[in-house]
């Protein structure tokens, strides 16, 4: 499988991710959103949308969209949870990420950091929108380590990459401590490295 | 199952035809949008997004964001196909409909016809937008009758129903050949009313 993304994307992280913690053979192509990789004809013509992450299956098939991505190479594995309902309220995150979640906590991150606007200059609306999505994080976690079923899942996956950089555009995590807890929760699950003593 | 929902929702919509089309009891609750009644403690304990649709399942237990919802109904039926990369190509158009469809086409429609805003008021990007995914939606329908697999999948139940209502925002659907067509048989398909003529 090829994982055509750009490193500094949540989006595109979650599926390198969830490829490693799968043991999945990958190969990673740097795909610049900055740099106008993604809007190439030859990039166009694998995804129209002009979105990365993309992958190519083995076979050569493209797949689009970060989450669709993920349940796809997670089938029947224990990242999906087994139960129905489980599995209902763990696509219920996943939706909710996109909707209400990605569009003010990476939004405000890219423009911050990679397009290095003030936070004022954005308005108060992508903050206030930003801030509702982590209190409604921040309340789901009370008394539990992950978001569906007490074990890790694909809600978490969607939700924690994009989290974990929203100090990047202002939103320090130490208003929402339980999410920050999360998060090192998440980074030790991955093995990854923490990020930022200041969050 | 009760199904709370706003009539006048492409969201809410989805859920409803989803359960009739599979044959499934149910109860419609209607619960406005405009009317505050998503606001609610008691709505807001069974949603804390305190957003429509919401279902309660005969078991009691709640289930909300739209798309989550049709998956969770339709597990299992023809609605969902059978093979895997298909099912992951409809798990992509329906996460694109939440990120780069519904904000604009359901979004610019609520705008105008709810709330009363001429389109000039609400800028050109938001239009801009919502033109892009119409254009991209148009092209994947050329040459096939639904978007996945050449039969009626959860991609067509997400994308249709707000698509449909898209003249309410100003924007005829004639510029779309394909999704005019597409639209009629989505209509046949669910035995709907044909909406509007100057589509």
């Amino acid at each position: 499988m090829k994982i055509f993304g750009d490193s500094i994307s949540g989006n595109c992280l979650k599926v390198l991710w969830t490829a490693k913690l799968l043991g999945l053979p990958h190969e990673w192509i740097e795909t610049g959103v900055l740099t106008g990789e993604t809007r190439t004809p030859a990039f166009l013509a694998m995804n129209p949308a002009g979105q990365v992450p993309l992958v190519l299956l083995d076979d050569g098939r493209p797949l689009a969209q970060s989450n669709a991505i993920i349940l796809h190479l997670s089938r029947g594995s224990d990242l999906i949870p087994r139960d129905a309902y489980l599995e209902a309220r763990m696509l219920e995150w996943m939706f909710w990420e996109q909707y209400s979640h990605e569009p003010y906590v990476a939004v405000a991150r890219f423009q911050v950091r990679y397009l290095g606007k003030s936070p004022d200059s954005l308005g108060p609306d992508l903050f206030r929108r930003a801030e509702a999505a982590l209190d409604r994080l921040d309340s789901a976690l009370d008394g539990v380590d992950w978001l569906v079923g007490d074990r890790f899942t694909l809600a978490d996956m969607a939700l924690a990459p994009y989290t974990r950089f929203a100090p990047e555009a202002g939103l320090a995590l130490e208003a929402w401590p339980r999410i920050r807890e999360w998060i090192d929760r998440f980074e030790t699950f991955l093995g990854l490295p923490r990020l930022g003593d200041d969050r």
